[in-house]
């Protein structure tokens, strides 16, 4: 045995039987390279939806815990019908709940997280030769009940069993055939990384280059797992994902991010207060309004702007709990705008080189486009520009930072 | 609390969420007279063979351990959706599947039988208040994998769980609203019976009245549960099958059983030698032929004829078996029949009143209905007859023994 493979399929790869089958040619390439594959599957296509449209008929008070034991079935169906595929080719398989793989989780139904797994069915099938399928996307809970792991759960769940498993690789098979230097529909002459690290995956993933959950990429890091994303449809390598000190080269910018679901919300002459900031924003948790980036300023009456930003779609429950707070803490007023989107740079190499923002500042300054808003951490800048403005400001970006060259 | 009920729902019971919803009314009722509830779901309608359908384009060799875990998804759907539609009507339930429920199972995937359950976690929710689904036709097996009951297994799950539980009533909602006298479509005065005994609804069952399984029928009777068989569309009582010693009144005759699925096989000229029956009904149980009625008799010249039925569509399969077998006895030939049916009379107080046989035999002469084999049990005589003949013979016996007076 060369070595354990984790591969993770998504709804879309395994959306009829002709892509199951699709799925099992590329289980049966990694199996004759003598690789021991573990095999991670999400629901059929659309059978998740299907599955909530006939529960919304039961009436609109959907209680999480049978919602979850109701969708639950999706991976395991797709996952016994992959193994029966691979069984049908000749390859020995089996199909396993997330409970049957030993993925226990912790906290609240339909959002689950993955507290422990205890691999030893898992470690019993592949050793008595079998390609272990597992159903995606879920687990068991203390009470013994089943839990899904929320939105991107499948990727979770394939890096958790890379962890626990040590496998040499956990391969994330989608729609697109890796990470690139920004978007190929914005910037034509853009380059798929061969690598790129996990802290820079963790900015370009949670910035709007959603190929891979943050909290999969999380896991990762913290494991140590390398992962790939790669495609489903073409044989070419991915992009690897893994420590920093193990990639081959890297460059002050590893890529540019863009995200257009962003909205913009101002309240001014906010008085110089302790406390002002936790209420604002305790307001909108309470709420589940994720806030993205925030600034503060000082403005010349002494008195602060504090400027935020959230998705688009959180804007009008944003709307209602600024008007309440707004007068509660005395600010002057507030403003929002929704023709706003972010573009960032990321780059590892950011932290020894001082003068990338800067650079940026200027590149964008040169073309007229006006910086809203900025937002650093060590490795990304973020700069809210007009909505108009952002294929522009990726593409000079690219340029600027001549991410086309290797 | 007045007592526990188990109800069970079959496939065409809950083939819709608007079929569902009626279901749930059910439950509801019983839950406000005061009763505890445990209801046990089959798969929506169509949903087993859509599976299937799906399954058999991953290849021919279908593994019964895959399909057990496909399989077993409907129940868990089903059982979802009812609790979500309970819940949603104001009445607490949960969902459990078959391993949820402590169901334990024995023997091989796709008709394993009940080996033991252990109801701590249904006593519990029910402690609670709740109304417990439960997805039928499934259990987990020893290796931990789910397994499912095969043909009927939800009535098998209802009556086992009823056993357990100590339930005062077993539920079984059919498209039929109990058992009859005699099959209503052919006999207009066919009366409903208000009860009928455990062994009068096995004989009943395996003669082809088939509104229960056999396996339910016999566990019910091996812990005393109390089963009603009922309409799931009318309000109105059904047929309670208990002990006969329970039993208000009984008749010398309870029905007037038809089959029409029979195929007939003779071997004539058999020689009378040791160990000549064992080798013809070896070979046809080899192939999972199952052997209705068998008569031996014999002939002028000190040989055997042995005449057989069988249900029809295994009569191409048998008849490849005693091609190679009639040769290998040194039997004379063999002929085969499928223009006959199967005519029975059932009832407990047979047994001591030995007259019955021959007034059976004597109402179908008078007719000019011949009777090719018989076959009796105590509590049960079935004669073979010329396929044309079934109508009449189930009318004029109903008559004779004025099956439609109390």
């Amino acid at each position: 045995m060369l070595g354990l493979i984790v591969q993770k399929f998504g709804g879309s790869s395994v959306a009829s039987m002709d892509k199951i089958k699709n799925v099992a040619a590329r289980v049966k390439a990694e199996r004759d390279r003598g690789n021991q594959v573990v095999v991670v599957v999400s629901a059929m296509g659309d059978t998740t939806d299907e599955l909530i449209e006939m529960a919304q008929k039961a009436g609109r008070n959907l209680s999480d815990r049978e919602m979850d034991a109701l969708l639950a079935t999706g991976e395991q169906q797709s996952a016994a019908l992959l193994a029966l595929t691979l069984q049908n080719s000749g390859y020995d398989a089996i199909s396993l709940t997330g409970w049957q793989a030993g993925i226990s989780t912790r906290g609240t139904y339909s959002r689950a997280q993955i507290s422990r797994i205890e691999p030893d069915r898992v470690v019993k099938e592949l050793d008595a030769g079998k390609v272990v399928v597992i159903a995606g996307f879920q687990g068991i809970n203390p009470d013994g009940d089943i839990t899904t792991l929320g939105r991107g759960g499948s990727d979770t769940t394939a890096v958790a069993l890379a962890a626990v498993l040590d496998a040499s690789m956990c391969d994330i098979f989608t729609d697109v055939n890796g990470v690139y230097t920004a978007d190929p529909r914005l910037v034509t002459n853009a380059r798929k990384l061969a690598q790129v690290s996990y802290d820079e995956m963790l900015e370009l993933a949670s910035l709007g280059a959603v190929v891979l959950q943050p909290r999969a990429v999380e896991l990762a890091k913290l494991y140590g797992v390398r992962v790939q994303v790669r495609s489903s449809f073409s044989l070419e390598k991915g992009t690897i994902i893994l420590e920093v000190e193990e990639m081959e080269t890297t460059g002050i910018i590893t890529g540019v991010a863009h995200d257009r679901n962003v909205a913009k919300l101002a309240l001014f002459d906010v008085p110089d207060r302790p406390g002002i900031a936790r209420t604002v924003f305790k307001s909108l948790a309470s709420q589940d309004i994720n806030v993205d980036m925030i600034v503060q300023s000082a403005n010349r009456n002494e008195h602060n702007d504090i400027s935020f930003t959230i998705t688009r779609n959180d804007l009008p429950r944003a709307l209602k709990v600024v008007e309440r707070v707004y007068q509660e803490i005395g600010a002057g007023g507030f403003t929002h705008g929704e023709n706003v989107a972010k573009v960032s740079i990321v780059g590892a190499g950011m932290q020894s080189n001082p003068g990338v923002a800067a650079d940026m500042f200027e590149a964008l300054a040169d073309e007229d486009i006006n910086i809203e808003m900025i937002s650093t951490s060590e490795i990304k800048v973020s700069c809210v520009v007009q909505s108009q403005d952002i294929e522009r400001a990726v593409q000079i970006l690219h340029q600027k930072f001549k991410l086309d060259q290797v």
